[in-house]
């Protein structure tokens, strides 16, 4: 079953506005046992007079146990099943650098590694190059390799070990095995065509076999970096888009590409946002962009990342800083006069935690139709006492479309 | 889609163990509207120590309304959707006795019936034999028939009415229909193979009916028992094993065979136990187990059964007894230091019910990456208020792997 697809027949077409607020990251942990998480520990008096008037709940975007990477949890958020709705490694770190992709183009993430001397990986991340480093020898593969057979070939560093291939020209598929075998002791693999007869696969494996190649040739009087790992070769899916199957005009304000690439899967135009502002978050810019184009649209994404990276960090201060930070845009937010608004994260960051976790993230939803809760901030406390439960899956989509009067019943 | 087998791409092998305990059927009713559940009537200080450090909520092991067996129940827990991962009526009957099963035996399900004069079922469960009538006519059929074909025909009396064959031969299939037709005043089916072209079926079809033929032969002068009806004809199935989705080394200490028997269906060990202890659940025995094999396994499933029987024997206040003695044997639990610990049951079996019930159980996670909830005990009420709120289906393997450091995040 595909909640999205259902949407098709019951979706109706209003002049209502659904801002969807997504704080990276922003569930959290306590420091030590009975204290407060990032978001308990904010002060945030916006925040809370909404949460006072909206109703709360947990959300696991994936599935319980599971720690959502960026694309997966924004996928659920928007409605998309990510576990149907899938997008290649390849995909996600072109998105990620923002380059832009054809729809014939195969995007490949690589590795810079270490091979010994008899041909196996001695070490898959080649010691965790620096990003400097990473430029260097990527230039040199650049100068080395710009084209094979008729496919260009396009290098981007993304950081450290990490670096995303980029293969335009005819004929190209993406069922394509990866050349890195994921442990070290044993060579690299050849790339293969996952069905022998797909012919457009093979010439996939073909180039990207004879890429790994010439890069060995071209790295082979560096010390460290003398070989390179492909995984995840992938075109950017045609998605059903938001349009299609919900009738809604959306645009996306976020400032990092992965985000803004994401949202252009499900069909979102991502907003021009000025240059200027230091922060790389850039809430005013953002906050102008949405006034700015307020009446062109029915449906606006807005993304914060800063609360993720401070999780990563490991720092709480800083994370509960930029809680406090959103909590005195929020007025200038609501003075849009949104008519469904939804505050939540795509996973939890907990700054002791210092990665993405899986504990559910708090939601709040805010609109003409709620009932009364007890929660009373938007906090994972709180929230537990909310009148939306734990939401678990794709389902924030349809409870916004609900809201803003988007929604006819289910059958007669 | 199967989590489980998502498991396989971001699990991850750390030393850390999991401890996972089941009491059996745990979750209970009250006996008078506002009166304590067996929990709740309990006496159980060092549960409610671990409670209200631990995230709470409850589990629903199936689907809602659902009153799973011990299979389904344990299945959930263990990972293994219980609507995919099926395990057949006979094989079930056979680990439920402790009956070993090659990989190509054919376990069914038997019931000793009365037949009338005219060969219609006249009573499909005879009525109730004893255990011992039981044994008795099974001897008979045992010296009368103990091979057909090439196929060793084995015998084992379950209780009253009910016993199990195991089919031992070459050329077995298992997708065969019953004889039993679930009903009275008609004949007993013929046992047909599913596909007429499925010749291992046929075969196994073929033997069946003969078993049936020589069994009415050999019961012809018993006044009651003079028929049998078969059903849940099953091969052990290949389940993915723990090892294999989630990198696991686990282990059962389990004392029942049923239990035994679905742990080793999805990769576990069944720690040998020691004689000698007079309570059937040998909780000394079974912390002895744990002590001599702490180094050996990263993952422990730990099975208290009597909490199941004393509700199904009605028998409220034997049921809380149980429950407090679990609590008396936790502290030595927590002195091996586990790193995750997870307290729950498979199903409920409330004392008034005097039957597994559908109503959920109480879940109770303690690990290093715990949020505070409002949770203070190990009882239905309290697990309302719980951070982990009501979690359905096979969710809690992720949840134990996340918290023990043993998933990557899912997805870029």
């Amino acid at each position: 079953m595909d909640l999205l697809l259902e949407l098709k027949e019951i979706h109706k077409k209003t002049p209502s506005k659904i801002l969807l607020v997504v704080l990276d990251g922003v569930g959290g942990l306590p420091r030590e046992p009975g204290g407060p998480t990032e978001l308990a520990a904010a002060h945030t008096p916006n925040l809370d007079r909404l949460a006072a008037e909206a109703n709360l709940g947990l959300f696991t975007p994936v599935a319980p146990g599971i720690a959502p990477g960026s694309g997966p949890g924004h996928l659920s958020i928007f409605g998309y099943d990510p576990f149907k709705y899938r997008v290649g490694r390849g995909v996600l770190s072109a998105l990620g650098l923002g380059v832009p992709l054809g729809s014939d183009d195969v995007a490949v993430r690589g590795n810079f590694a270490t091979l010994a001397p008899d041909g196996t990986v001695k070490d898959r991340r080649a010691g965790r190059p620096s990003t400097e480093e990473n430029r260097r020898v990527l230039s040199k593969l650049r100068a080395a390799i710009s084209a094979i057979e008729d496919v260009r070939i396009d290098l981007y560093t993304e950081s450290e070990h990490r670096f995303a291939l980029v293969l335009r020209g005819p004929g190209l598929g993406d069922r394509v095995t990866d050349t890195d075998p994921q442990t070290t002791g044993v060579p690299p693999r050849e790339a293969r065509a996952e069905d022998p007869a797909d012919e457009r696969s093979a010439k996939t494996a073909r180039i990207l076999n004879r890429f790994v190649e010439l890069a060995r040739e071209a790295l082979k009087d560096e010390p460290v970096i003398n070989g390179v790992l492909l995984r995840g070769a992938s075109k950017k899916p045609a998605f059903p888009t938001l349009g299609e199957v919900a009738g809604l005009t959306p645009a996306a304000v976020a400032s990092y590409p992965m985000y803004r690439g994401v949202a252009e899967l499900v069909g979102m135009v991502p907003l021009p946002l000025s240059e200027g502002e230091e922060d790389p978050d850039r809430p005013r810019t953002k906050l102008e962009a949405l006034k700015v184009h307020w009446s062109d649209y029915d449906f606006f994404y807005l993304h914060f990342k800063k609360t993720d990276s401070k999780g990563e960090d490991g720092d709480f201060e800083g994370k509960v800083a930029r809680i406090e930070l959103f909590d005195a845009l929020l007025p200038e937010l609501l003075a849009l006069s949104p008519d469904v608004v939804l505050i939540t994260g795509d996973h939890s960051t907990p700054a002791v935690f210092r990665a993405h976790s899986w504990h559910p993230v708090p939601v709040l939803l805010w609109g003409p139709y709620l009932r009364t809760d007890a929660a009373r901030r938007f906090t994972e406390d709180e929230a537990v006492k909310g009148s939306l439960g734990h939401l678990v899956g794709p389902v924030l989509l349809p409870l916004m479309l609900a809201q803003a009067g988007k929604l006819q019943k289910y059958g007669a």
